[in-house]
């Protein structure tokens, strides 16, 4: 089936899911906290799905470029803020299956964040470089911040991501810095900048607790932490050896580091150009083993009980998803669910996980305790994958 | 203020707040993320909060005796199942402030759990003993788990907690023995027994990740651990020196265990009959540090980025809180919110902390970076807060 016969079918079935209730219009009467969006990146459209019913409840249109589109939800679960490549920003209505307001806020964006408190989303942007704060529900710009870092014009902003106390922290590209930004005051951000933490940062993470924001260095091999516990002991740099300088094998994506997972007091890391991930002890960053697995590892995500690792891959072998368990650090299952494994989210609890294949036009649910398909549902060329219960966590 | 009318005058408020829009019949159209609901323990009802506009939405009345009790959210997070001291089960639709169905199912319960996939939730019972398991959506009974353990009546049971793979896991206080349930299955529940784990389990907790369950003893020291990942492993003594065994002073209250709280790579932990909270080191299970504070520790509970652990108390302390830093593990505030200071409940991802204060009536909000009040809410003899973000994690 092509991609254009799948999406009418979406349609058809939104359709008919309608037809005895409320129309798409009227939004629902129900719960948040088992909803989520899927991006479809070539159309520029997102799907509203239920993870009870594993169903698709709409589909929202208009939302531009999606090509690397990522999202946040706000802190009462019913509406998603898309941040897509073109620099739209865009709030939809997960209730009503509709867009609230867009803005296209700058030429080239990368991704966003949502304060600790929900009231602010800030938006990564490349040209022109720095960081814009709107208010999370009129999306009124807030505060603009060019990342002018001495030089000519404003920096690329990468690895944006909240922190508690009401803090934005995001690294400069070109800058080689980390900015933290608190918004405690939305009128008066509080800016404290870290420089010279390495050359060309091009992504960055936050642990699960908020408490290591961790950059990782295209220019140079290595990552730059800095502890939010510890502001003032600066930015140190941790795994000499990570980075394209160790790679035996071409790189075709570096991997994303949003993926780091967190697991049984290590963390388990996509190496760069190699075939394995890597375990990293916490706390003392050092390597303590290497898993080898079935191609370049791009997102390597622990289910929520940190008892399993997920794994895809990049080309060529972006068809496949491999299984880690955690305590013996062996690979328990392979799966092929087809060309274009681009995401993976868990539900919340973890007893479920959606991949997204784009080439095939479909998103698979697994059972993750048999590690077994359980349904399959139509989208058109789906990527991203993220579900509302987002909005309760530090840093998604 | 008595307390009737400060009953009153959350009905006065309620009915202004219904003037403009539906009544209370209507279920609202709105996200469900940042709601919660309170326990009003004397007049067995609950009252359904918003915790972004920091506000009251609806009293729900005719709950029974809620002397001692807890609540479960669906994972759609619209419904809220609260288990009565007097064994009732009863289901809360949280966007029409109605009660949608109420079972008694035994004659006295002490808590209960809601499955991984939230499909069924469990209610462990003291008169008569044993776990009843019911359809989350109907409250029809799926499983009856009489907890014979040998002697003549089935056991009392205590700690009950989900786990993932669609387990529960619980403590048989007559028989000595902790029980895992897998109901992967739901028509064959498979029941795995660990015997002579100790003499009378009070209570349990299990880590935030579903892999330890630790039960604590009352009719000796020490506590029973179950490591989930390693049942073959079976049930292992740690912490020889916890009980009553050790104090120094009576015991006014034996703490919660539920309120373990986990940062740091440390557990902070009650001590039974002493001015202390114990920190013990994860996976050693050895005691490193003892923090002096007010009084005998009831609910011992991290702040969700683990940067800050909160304390209440038994009588004749129970009028304060105080804050502990955990890096420096040292007091940096205490606060005295008034007699009667029963629960705390931290938004999702920490910005506040909800605490009731059941002698003066009324829910105290704090910002937990200042650490200073935000605002005050009447409750009429407010005891258990529970905030929907609970459907997303694992044991709550």
């Amino acid at each position: 089936m092509t991609s254009r016969w799948k999406a009418l079918l979406v349609t058809l079935v939104l359709s008919l899911a309608c037809a005895g209730g409320a129309g798409a219009a009227e939004p629902m009467v129900r719960g948040t906290g088992d909803l989520g969006i899927v991006i479809e990146r070539a159309a520029g459209t997102v799907l509203v799905v239920d993870t009870t019913a594993r169903a698709i409840l709409s589909r929202v249109e208009g939302l531009g470029d999606l090509s690397h589109a990522s999202a946040v939800f706000s802190r009462d679960e019913r509406y998603a803020y898309v941040f897509g490549r073109d620099g739209g920003l865009t709030k939809v209505d997960i209730l009503s299956g509709k867009v609230v307001k867009r803005v296209v806020q700058s030429g080239n964006s990368i991704g966003g964040a949502i304060s600790q408190d929900g009231r602010l989303v800030a938006v990564s942007n490349y040209k022109p470089g720095g960081v814009k704060i709107f208010d999370a529900g009129t999306l009124d710009l807030v505060a603009d911040i060019p990342a002018d870092y001495g030089a000519g014009d404003p920096s690329k902003v990468v690895g944006l991501v909240d922190a508690p106390g009401h803090k934005f922290v995001f690294s400069l590209w070109d800058g080689g810095e980390i900015w933290m930004v608190d918004m405690t005051d939305p009128n008066s951000p509080v800016t404290t900048k870290f420089e010279d933490i390495g050359i060309q940062p091009y992504d960055a993470l936050i642990s699960g607790d908020g408490r290591y924001y961790i950059a990782g260095l295209f220019g140079e091999d290595g990552m730059a932490l800095l502890d939010l516990w510890h502001p003032e002991a600066g930015v140190k740099r941790v795994l000499d050896g990570y980075g394209r300088g160790e790679q035996k094998l071409p790189v075709y994506k570096m991997p994303h580091l949003e993926g780091w997972a967190i697991a049984d007091g290590h963390a388990f890391v996509p190496a760069v150009g190699r075939h394995e991930v890597l375990v990293i002890s916490l706390g003392t960053w050092q390597e303590v083993a290497r898993i080898p697995v079935h191609g370049q590892p791009v997102f390597v995500m622990a289910r929520p009980d940190g008892r399993q690792v997920w794994v895809n891959f990049a080309l060529p072998a972006n068809d496949t998803v491999q299984v880690i368990d955690v305590p013996s650090r062996r690979i328990v299952k392979t799966l092929t669910p087809g060309k274009g494994v681009l995401h993976m989210e868990f539900t919340p609890r973890g007893e479920e996980v959606w991949v997204s294949v784009r080439d095939r036009d479909k998103i698979i649910v697994y059972d993750t305790a048999r590690i077994e398909p359980v349904t399959e549902l139509p989208a058109d060329k789906p990527s991203g994958i993220f579900f509302t219960a987002r909005a309760h966590r530090i840093g998604l």
